[in-house]
């Protein structure tokens, strides 16, 4: 479903980063209004979106969604062309590459954590993985507005494209022998990939990689989550770019 | 649901650490098995657990619960007193305490990151939390079983308690000054706070605390998961720990 965003933060979001055209939000009839709803009223009225009140029947269809009685009618998320993120202008990018994140909350909490940490676009391929739809964007907690997304077939091949563009690639691989703080993010490019629940990242891109970097393993378990895993190396790098800026933020 | 384990990995888990007893295990008739599936059988045939193959029909009153065709009947969670933790023997200890995170997996993704971190107790409020269940044991991915599990009525009780056994309360809060890498987490026993999902936590306990800390966000944007931000001042303090003691890991 990539046509509905539910929830009243999430379609707040939509109508205020504004990267997808809504056509139509309904409301529950008769529900316990807050502010963001009185908001999300106030901005499609400003912005001259249809909304209309509808009886709580209406919502029947959308039962499995956690929707709060607020529904936006959207049109389908925008991807941008990894040509044209290449040619934006910026000193330097960050980027996340998931390679075969299959979880539909694991994929749209690594596009969260990657908006706080101000990161420029997220690469996915488009099969084995999971696709934009309304779980992530709920799991993202509208973040997938707020961010370049970049769906491609061959992830070797944009990986090869990245690499001739001054960006360094850094797989995480739970056998690899530096830590993730080992290296520095600072002053360039760079591609931190994850890889998918079961099997982490596939041989290919593993082999095409600058870094292999670990998260350190303080009892023998399992794993982390790769959501938990991705924002760790991720707040890693932020903490080195504000440290070396001395910015508070 | 505390009397049922779902799925593979989580009722090998529980039978390998084995701090639940196990009554039964039923298993799918017809599934196709794989190694983790025998693994299960021989720990139960060894250990003298009773195991059945059932046809598929008799699963249907689990299908919410992603199974996998193994489902294991279990005492019910053990809960550590806090008083007996407090006299465990360790050097340090290393805790989390969740001040309201009502979402299971959240709750449950906590616990696995702190069991990956070495941490030794997860210490939450018997209201106004996530409980451990089906859902919590399967975000955990069997984590539960590998730490400590402090239910108390009163967290601030607990809190004044931690104090005057020498523990130094880290409360995560958005409005903080310090960054959450600002503080040194090596020789000392420590309690990380984190609050729930929509609200933080609450004043008094965030009036109890020794430090504030915060995780600076590079774009103005709603805030970080509570799982995904645990895991980030977790494993700072991991990073330190390790940095200190020249363990590679």
């Amino acid at each position: 479903m990539n046509d509905f965003v539910f929830g009243r933060n999430n379609v707040y979001e939509l109508l205020t980063e504004g990267k997808r055209s809504v056509s139509k939000i309904i409301l529950m009839k008769g529900m316990k209004e807050n502010s963001k709803v009185s908001q999300i009223i106030d901005i499609a009225r400003n912005k001259g979106i249809i909304f209309q009140f509808l009886p709580k029947e209406k919502f029947t269809q959308f039962k499995d969604y956690s929707h709060q009685g607020v529904i936006a009618y959207v049109s389908p998320v925008k991807y941008l062309d990894f040509e044209d993120f290449l040619e934006k202008e910026k000193q330097y990018k960050k980027v996340i590459i998931t390679d075969g994140v299959e979880d539909p909350h694991n994929f749209g909490s690594i596009i969260r954590t990657a908006v706080c940490a101000g990161f420029d676009a997220i690469i996915f391929p488009s099969r084995r993985n999971a696709t934009i739809n309304a779980t992530v964007e709920k799991s993202s907690a509208g973040a997938i507005n707020h961010i370049d997304l970049i769906m491609v077939n061959s992830l070797s091949t944009i990986v090869d494209k990245l690499k001739d563009n001054n960006f360094w690639i850094i797989a995480t691989d739970i056998r690899a022998k530096d830590n993730y703080y080992d290296i520095d993010y600072c002053d360039m490019n760079f591609a931190i990939v994850m890889g998918s629940e079961k099997e982490g990242i596939s041989n290919t891109i593993l082999k095409k990689a600058d870094y292999r970097i670990k998260i350190p393993m303080l009892k023998e378990f399992d794993s982390l989550n790769v959501a938990n895993a991705a924002s760790i190396v991720i707040y890693e790098s932020v903490k080195q770019t504000v440290q070396k800026s001395g910015n508070g933020v």
